[in-house]
């Protein structure tokens, strides 16, 4: 691999000025800091943030970044990594993005809206020195949490990390998927309507594909008719239940429970019930699902689980001060059994 | 009002000791402390901490301290502190005590809990040199947030501050319960059972309080069979609901919507439906109330607008650099028209 004496050699610089430029530092002119920048790209050359974090003090601080502190998830990851912090000596700095408070839902694929509320946050983190930093999701999908050349150890949390260099924690979607609908395949079903999460996100497809996985494996063929969109809402998800309803399903797989709620919505306004009339499952398991009448059988998501493995992962790291293995961790979602499907066998 | 001097010559200690022991510095014998805080106490002594304040630089910045982030009431108001100190000039930095998540529900009587979290973080507050703290209670209680002779300026949210010198900024209760008892009298409801919170607690005094003063001004007697206790929980509400239909109510009024969930549970075991055969209303306005069929009608709490007005106030006394004048602010509750509540007249 390329040293940093390589590329000060190459583009006819000092090796202070790679330097600088690779820890961001001003004073250096904008062409120069290109060129630089374009021969560390193609040499793969990677800075050893390890070898200067040995030489710098450690704080024994951790930062942690939530995208938004108000979405249902986010909470309770942040007091799990919090607690498995505090228990491993490792105080905590906690910043919040507000993406959704700021941008609704408009910013998931607006990379620049991200980097305008995460640049400032990550220079405070730096300016707080600190040993590592734990980056949480507020949905799953590929997010551009650390530039490549970041010094610091850093992990993406319920969303998987665009550079290679970070560890990701996330659900097991696939598993998730595929376990809900062998649930309903095990009690006899075998019209099985799925209704989808938004198109194209991560949640959706993998879920989707162990929605498949099931089925084959149980010798049901899949039938694309029986798969509808819901877009992760309680409207849409009434009307492809009504789809659904006409195409002769026994059970509809939502894949969240908001979704489950429109089928709820739908049964309700034609007289029916849940359970008995129509078996409906839901993903997610929120407060809700409790409450409804039947109580929804569900996918609990193990947020305190996926924050502990997430702490437990980025706090070995900097313990140890070289980079180990980046990974995605895969947390296998649980089954709560209650009161909305009914067993035909 | 004393100063500094009398308080020294009165103690035969000089100003500085005085001025060492008010600021929480050691070096001075436990029992010289004892004696000019007495001192400082029976005189009234208030130290002129924005006298110091603008001596000191400005950080431009303002500190959150969260109970319990997980807490539902917690992250919309902190959400509303950061936009507002955003847009005002000030950066916020957040630290979360996770009472609840260490303690469950056994810490609300045990200050000594509560300190044990809290000092570290007001320690750490204060060596960022934050202008002022945002206290954000998890449940509305008084709170022994600042200590006495605490020289930042300080707001408790969604709760009272213990001491005088500080602002809180609570909903009106009292005015909750007032308006939604009489939302129900001028719906010709005139047995209108109340299942309330635990005991002793400001949410449940308070709104009993607006009860009762509805009921006497519709010309209803109070009634002490029809208040009914439910300790926040969706069992005992069931329980109570019981009690309440042998009394022959047409409406029952929950405290909030956990124990309108269990009152729900009770009409459906006996095979009746909320609406028409009992109206039903809560407080709080929980994401599961339009989750519940019908819909549930009940009190929105804004905890925006708590957010809001609390930065406000914060950032007012910090801007302005003097003391003003401690007030308790209460925000009113907005009540949400659903499905539960049927017209008797």
């Amino acid at each position: 691999m390329a040293t940093l004496k390589d590329i000060a050699r190459e583009c006819g610089v000092s090796v202070a000025t790679v330097s600088n430029i690779l820890n961001g530092k001003p004073k250096v002119s904008e062409a120069t800091r290109e060129r630089v920048l374009a021969v560390v790209e193609r040499t793969g050359y990677r800075p050893n943030f390890f070898a200067q974090g040995m030489r710098k003090q450690k704080t024994n601080i951790i930062g942690i970044i939530a995208e938004d502190l108000n979405e249902f998830s986010t909470t309770p990851i942040v007091e799990a990594i919090m607690d498995y912090c505090e228990n491993h000596g490792y105080r905590t700095i906690l910043m919040n993005l507000r993406m959704y408070y700021k941008w609704g839902d408009t910013w998931y694929d607006d990379d620049a809206k991200l980097q305008e509320q995460l640049k400032p946050v990550i220079s405070e983190m730096l300016s707080v020195k600190v040993d590592g930093i734990a980056y949480v999701a507020g949905h799953c999908r590929v997010v551009n949490a650390f530039p490549e050349n970041f010094r610091v150890p850093g992990i993406v949390v319920y969303g998987l990390s665009k550079s290679p260099r970070f560890s990701s924690v996330v659900i097991d979607d696939e598993r998730g998927g595929y376990e809900m609908t062998r649930y309903l395949c095990d009690r006899g079903h075998r019209r099985i309507g799925l209704i989808c999460g938004e198109e194209g996100n991560i949640h959706t497809t993998k879920r989707l594909a162990g929605y498949k996985r099931a089925l084959v494996e149980a010798g049901i063929p899949v039938c694309e008719e029986l798969i509808r969109p819901g877009a992760w809402t309680r409207e849409l998800a009434g009307m492809s239940a009504d789809e659904l309803m006409k195409a002769g399903v026994t059970a509809i797989f939502c894949m969240n429970d908001v979704m489950a709620g429109g089928v709820y919505d739908y049964l309700s306004e034609k007289g029916l019930e849940a359970g008995s009339d129509l078996s409906v499952v839901g993903y997610d398991n929120r407060i809700f699902a409790e409450y409804l009448k039947p109580k929804l059988t569900t996918d609990e998501i193990p947020f305190g689980a996926i924050g502990y493995q997430a702490a437990r992962e980025l706090v070995m790291t900097v313990d140890k001060e070289e980079p180990g293995n980046p990974r995605i961790i895969e947390i296998p979602c649980d089954i709560r059994v209650r009161d909305s499907v009914s067993d035909l066998r």
